[in-house]
């Protein structure tokens, strides 16, 4: 057993930080003269993620795809944490738990769809034809039966203000690509097919851009989950001085009395 | 009831953002004209917090603050979430959230024991006098027999870089005030009374920094949650290519096994 | 670092269960042979919780406990588990996790609190005088202003049924003894220097049993938890088919915006 | 909008329970009077999810379900559960929760995939041929290149005992029909197509046994992570006199170090 476990362990460990008394290390630079002081949180959420720090351009791009998403109003997991905390209230952390475990696949998860469908789509497009490729794309979605992930929003119609600012951004800052392009084309696509108005909403413009930063799909939710997590505690410190969620819970516990009449 | 209802209505909702179809506003700011592209994520999760857009020395400290606390290498917490992702892969939310649960009294809550501390003792000096107030908390302390928060580090010793970092960025940019310096004066009275080495580490520098930006002590915790999101995300990342997981399980089985034996 | 791991490897290991190909065992009983089809899902918890089987006394009385704990309608926690469904309806898991995680000191955690103020003073009281103990936990508590656990009930007043009929139970199977006694008395004698009515609720009936029972303090919130993860599946499983969710939601966001104007 | 609530109120609300000021009733059966004493857990967790109590027989085999459930020894989500325990001690519900949410696809989430392809076949099979609806499933899978659910396992074999001791219950008390003789197909053609041992497993046995009991799929689930609980809450009762947390936590940790030199 013990030659087993020393054979695994050369397998094992993480590769992202080191410590040592004096000096920590992330991604190979020393996180208080090289990181504190000089990176931003998303610059450092994107070392962490990627392995390298940003250029200038991707600084801004991606720090701009993490403020679009971190805050969304009420919503049901804000609502939730807000509930957890009524209950819990001595356990900050998991009230932003119960926030964060509710950003599943009909809200924040799209972003992980829409990125997988562009990153697999480029990985199997020999030809780079984009149109038919798009064309294929939503043929395939109606066919199934399944909406396009990233298209749609019921409030933000016919744009969603945020999708237009970060394609802007992305644009001038030399980070607008084929993703951002075949994205472009499934929504006209889509629009044509459907007859519908379906603007490109704020998980599908990340998703696009997270193809464009060499982002791979399967953490593309992460974006969406560390973005969140400002907003979830932005909530709760909200619910502290200025609380709802009893009353949450009183509109639906008196809804039940009255049905039960 | 209906009556009821309206009368609570009007205590009910949140302040934080407005949304229209065309326009998203976050504490009275445009999302997309004046947060997304200008704002990096540090300042927008404090203008989530604190209501207003940090000045251009607060944007650099609470960066540093965040950028600080976001990795720390293999964690209980870490592990938590890479053995959450083993068994469900198709749930990244679920991960992250059972890496956030566990950031509790021992680990990254040490921000909050050290931003009450300080905060609390503050409100009630009515003459300022630091030194006797230094004084009163650790014995205090000491007399109840608890740690006093945010001072000692296993492995960094005697100082903790990230403070010494953190201290002279908030020297620099003047948000070095009556926080810092009784957090320190605790620090140099703990050494006097209990004779160790007790370096100020991250958690109290950071909570000693909540205090001279005005972020009450109820939500500094969050300030963990945050960066440590940023941190977890990672983790999982690294473990979708080079799985720690599924050996840490045999291992732990593994013992079992050989004990039973 | 092998004779290190080796001669910790000693120390660690689950001694709950073993697994064979052919054979489980939990705590030294065949799973298949000896609990499945005998035992039924309160004697699991019990041999899980404490080691050895439940006598047919303690069999019926445990059950009845976890039974009283199970459902209390629409709470914020059953709420938050509704909200999280909502938005990852692919991950039970997930939302049955957020109905657990609000459980803390407001709710269930209470039964900790009545549980440990029973058995640390049965483990201080030398004498026996379950009256003067009783005098003595009462003011100490008033005189740190707080309340006591496990009394006091806004709807079930001036008796909670679950309390009665725990302690009828308790009484027939012969387990009641000193902890049920000091918990009337507590109440008793809340009831007098307080002035009002304070009936012992649910969670301090279980508080005291789990004295009665031989179960620590330290789990004793366990009990709640497990009881209520079945109510939990089971609001989930209503809100599948008759939604309650997505209404809550608009409520609470339709009134920001009323707010708004 | 005061209109649109007061409609909208008609349809909320939780049919389960009803709360009185002296009477709390579950599925209109008292539950001081009519469950407490005389209902055990699992039964309870029957009338939650099924709106009815159990028969003798029903509550027998239900009962062994879950039994068989419980426990699983050192698994990674009750790892997950040990490692939260150790940095927030003071939430014991944050440490369950954590072991919780691991309980998806590649666990217990497969007792709802293997009640989900019994139940839908059943309800596509017209004719009731179960051989080649059998048939059909097992050859459906292989050509998609999925596993069948409920089949196999690492350790078990060639048969698991759980399964053996479930339908030898399912027999014996008149509930082994047709979705037991469709999950015993599958297996032996299972077996034949792929020319490999494929015992079914406990998860596979309970997904067929919630058919007999009318269980829908889409909560089948649930059982697992009821059952779970249980052995969670017993795992944090064993680390908190039997810690192995932090001996994980230096290992995974201890080998980082090593590889690093």
């Amino acid at each position: 057993m013990t030659t087993e476990h020393l054979g695994a362990s050369r397998r094992l460990g993480s590769g992202i930080a080191r410590s040592e008394p004096d000096r920590i290390t992330v991604r190979d630079l020393d996180l208080a003269t090289e990181l504190m002081g000089i990176a931003n949180l998303g610059d450092m959420a994107f070392l962490e993620l990627l392995g390298r720090m940003p250029s200038g351009d991707e600084s801004i791009v991606f720090n701009a795809m993490l403020v679009a998403l971190v805050e969304h109003g009420v919503t049901p997991n804000t609502l939730a944490a807000r509930l957890t905390y009524l209950g819990a209230p001595e356990s900050l952390q998991g009230a932003v738990a119960a926030g964060i475990v509710g950003l599943g696949s009909v809200f924040v998860g799209t972003i992980e769809g829409a990125a997988r469908m562009l990153q697999e789509a480029m990985a199997e497009a020999s030809d780079g034809d984009l149109e038919s490729l798009a064309d294929r794309i939503v043929a395939g979605h109606r066919t199934r039966g399944e909406l396009v992930p990233g298209l749609g929003h019921p409030l933000h119609k016919p744009a969603d203000p945020r999708t237009a600012r970060l394609f802007e951004l992305a644009q001038a800052h030399d980070l607008s690509g084929q993703y951002v392009e075949l994205m472009n084309r499934i929504r006209r696509e889509a629009e044509r097919q459907s007859g519908r108005v379906l603007p490109i909403n704020v998980t599908g413009a990340v998703g696009a851009l997270a193809g464009e930063l060499g982002m791979p799909w399967q953490i593309a939710r992460g974006l969406g989950l560390i973005a969140r997590t400002v907003g979830i505690v932005a909530h709760i410190s909200e619910e502290m001085t200025q609380p709802m969620a009893g009353e949450v819970w009183r509109y639906a516990e008196g809804l039940t009395v009255d049905d039960a009449r």
